[in-house]
């Protein structure tokens, strides 16, 4: 079965290398107005391509925002595991334009890279999972599973309608897995699976001291200035040694790091050193104790990323300011909260702030962590489906970043997420020429002609497991 | 003599009132260039009125800016003192316009107030000096002591030129004292002599750690934030309950307060409530053993005004930013020199910054503290002319604040500067409805009246004094 799909994959690369470039030579900048009428385009496109391949139903469905696509194949009855794939056939802006070397919506082949927007981030991915369900349903005449696609048209500006519309349809998304095709590969012989995202707790202070801004001249020594004030509660919030978060109970929810990802994690190619020339930094930091590997995906992390209010212009002048504020962030792991992290931030600066000045502090955003079983029979089927389609084993990561997408479908479905790609790490994404590398666009079609086989075999017993 | 002097003042007060009248029609706004004109008309006409009464010499004088005025009358002889007046003929803007109940440029009298822009800053101050100089000149033919006056046009734009135009006619305003008319007495029973100015060294600061912007989600936890950092630094500058500042070698060269200078300090009727209530603060603050008016004005201080660089824009962005900057002034007391607590600071931030980031720290300004030995002839004649003008004894303070332009006198000239004033606490200087009173006025003209027959007794022995 899978082996007259894998023909049907080989044999229609460049029929399918063709397809995609139709879909890229699309505009569909979600971030600019202009290109709403190319948004409906592309989405059009995609519902009418999946018709064509033999999808049971596929159609163009509105959101709060851009259109999302939805398509499903059911036929392969109660006894198979059903498959949500997602990806985004939204696209990044493309200033600085005179940085591209061939227009960036004028699909340019140059060895063996495919150079356009979105190509890499997230067509190009999107693509490979529509040409693996045409391989089956063209090869066999039928998926081995029951499949239903979900491609939305807002990633690129933070998907902000993507959750309502999956709580809205959750009966229509249900599954017992979803794939998330939308990153890169460490390199071409090393493809990855991230089983796990951090959190985040963004938050916003105020300290308020006098009722307008004084002169420093006249006041100076016997107010106290919000600032002073103010960096005195920042530096409280980590040890300058340790680096540790200072926050009473910020790390008593914190999963240990097992053994055995310590040693998945310690596999990864990237040394500390390549991760400081990349930061372009003298020297790395961080809590004693683990890698800095270890730190940026699996550890918590507190960031203050700008100290509004006051005096920034040039030159000088000697306000004592009646209001400092700060926005900080902290990155979370499982099984912190981020709502009971920005309790106890709240609770902690309240606690040591003086009488002196009015403190508040207000929470701007809060997305939970990730973390999928990476023993789980539907992740360990893509480990053997990239075996299979890159001769190459996986590495296992987890990613320090937040996505809160994928949380969302963790929470709503109550499935395991399967994070996949086939992007590299060279690709431009969100930069002029932008590319896929055409080998691991190939090779992405046949792991997930596999996968879709795999995935098949995991029904008993397993498909529901939650995480 | 005086008699004569002071007939004269008394007789001519509805003359003077016309004159200032016609002074304060003309919009001499020195930071707006449309009012250029105005700057050379108001020049023009102290320089006639001068001539006018008949000082040997009064002319508008190029400077590199707005020009100035001089004039003297160097009459009383070798054996008499010489005093330099000082004040400034250029105002503020008059925004919000829509506020001012007449216009601010058509002068009015309510009550005993007369509301004009520039009626209390300076030019009123001005006038009263002129008076006092043309009661002399007019009732006794003569004046008592050798006087020179200069009146600058860029005193509200920071009096760019000045020193340069001092230093350039060092000999020309060679005097014994410098008089600056330009403040406000405490009540118009309590006149006020001002003996001490604070001075100020402001410092910028720059926390250099990524050579780009980094992703918070991919670094957070790796890389020594640059806003992280920072606030570490800050924080370290001052202690959270002795207020100190922690910079060693800080206090080593402060004066300490005189038990005669607290009790002229403790018995000035500002209340620490009052105070309090004056800032809007829910309690006051600052280094135990100092009351808040001691503080104020006699013990070093420390502000953060602002803290640029980063994300300050309103909604949440994860970057760790590669630099972060912040702005720091510390108000000096004698006899800290602002460049030696310049390089104590920066010392101090470069032994306490970790070896993580790149460190810069610059002096954005630097001016000396001033304190005027308030036994010196020159000031307690202006003590006694006080009296005879007001009836009432002065209070004697130290200033807060910096104005450069003091000690510049000071340095360049080498004498004791005498700060006197006939405005009020609630003459909205820089605010709409700015007003003097006419009482305090002709008060003020007495005042001085007075004081250039008893400067005329401080020659022998005690003019050279220099402090």
């Amino acid at each position: 079965m899978t082996n007259a799909a894998l023909i049907y994959a080989k044999d229609h690369r460049q029929q399918h290398l063709q397809s995609l470039i139709d879909l890229l030579r699309i505009p569909s900048i979600s971030t600019l107005a202009e290109h709403n009428p190319d948004m409906k385009r592309a989405a059009q496109w995609l519902a009418d391509y999946l018709k064509g391949i033999g999808m049971a139903r596929a159609e163009v469905m509105p959101t709060g925002g851009h259109p999302a696509v939805y398509a499903e194949w059911l036929g392969a009855g109660a006894g198979a595991p059903t498959l949500l794939a997602y990806g985004h056939y939204d696209v990044q802006p493309i200033d600085p334009l005179a940085e591209w070397r061939t227009p960036p919506f004028e699909p340019a082949i140059r060895g063996d890279d495919l150079f356009a927007r979105g190509a890499s981030d997230d067509k190009g991915q999107v693509f490979a999972v529509v040409a693996a369900t045409e391989a089956h349903l063209k090869g066999n005449g039928r998926l081995p599973i029951n499949l239903k696609l979900l491609f939305e048209g807002e990633e690129e500006i933070t998907s902000p309608n993507l959750a309502p519309f999956v709580k809205r349809h959750r009966q229509m998304l249900a599954a017992d897995a979803v794939l998330v095709c939308d990153q890169a590969m460490l390199s071409p012989q090393l493809p990855l699976i991230m089983y796990g995202l951090r959190g985040l707790t963004y938050m916003e202070v105020e300290v308020r001291g006098p009722t307008q801004d004084l002169h420093s001249g006249t006041f100076g020594g016997v107010v106290d200035n919000p600032f002073n004030v103010l960096v005195r509660l920042l530096a409280q919030l980590q040890d300058p040694v340790s680096h540790r978060v200072l926050i009473p109970g910020f790390y008593s929810r914190v999963r240990p790091l097992s053994d055995e990802e310590r040693a998945l994690l310690a596999r990864l190619p990237q040394t500390d050193e390549q991760l400081r020339r990349l930061a372009g930094v003298p020297a790395l930091v961080g809590e004693k104790g683990y890698t800095a590997i270890e730190r940026s995906c699996a550890r918590p992390s507190l960031d203050i990323h700008g100290i509004p209010g006051g005096f920034i212009a040039a030159g000088k002048k000697t306000v004592i300011p009646a209001r400092a504020g700060a926005k900080v962030s902290m990155r979370l792991v499982p099984d912190q909260d981020p709502d009971e992290i920005a309790g106890l931030f709240e609770a902690y600066l309240h606690a040591i702030a003086p009488r002196t000045v009015e403190l508040e502090v207000r929470t701007l955003g809060a997305a939970r962590p990730v973390i999928v079983d990476l023993h789980g029979p539907a992740i360990q089927a893509a480990a053997t489906a990239y075996r299979d389609g890159f001769g190459a084993s996986p590495a296992f990561q987890r990613g320090g970043g937040t996505v809160p997408i994928v949380r969302d479908f963790q929470d709503l479905l109550g499935v395991p997420i399967v994070m996949m790609g086939f992007g590299l790490p060279d690709d431009n994404n969100h930069a002029p020429n932008e590319k896929i590398n055409l080998t691991c666009l190939y090779k992405g079609i046949e792991t997930l002609t596999h996968y879709y086989t795999l995935f098949a075999g995991t029904k008993k017993g397993s498909s529901r497991t939650r995480e």
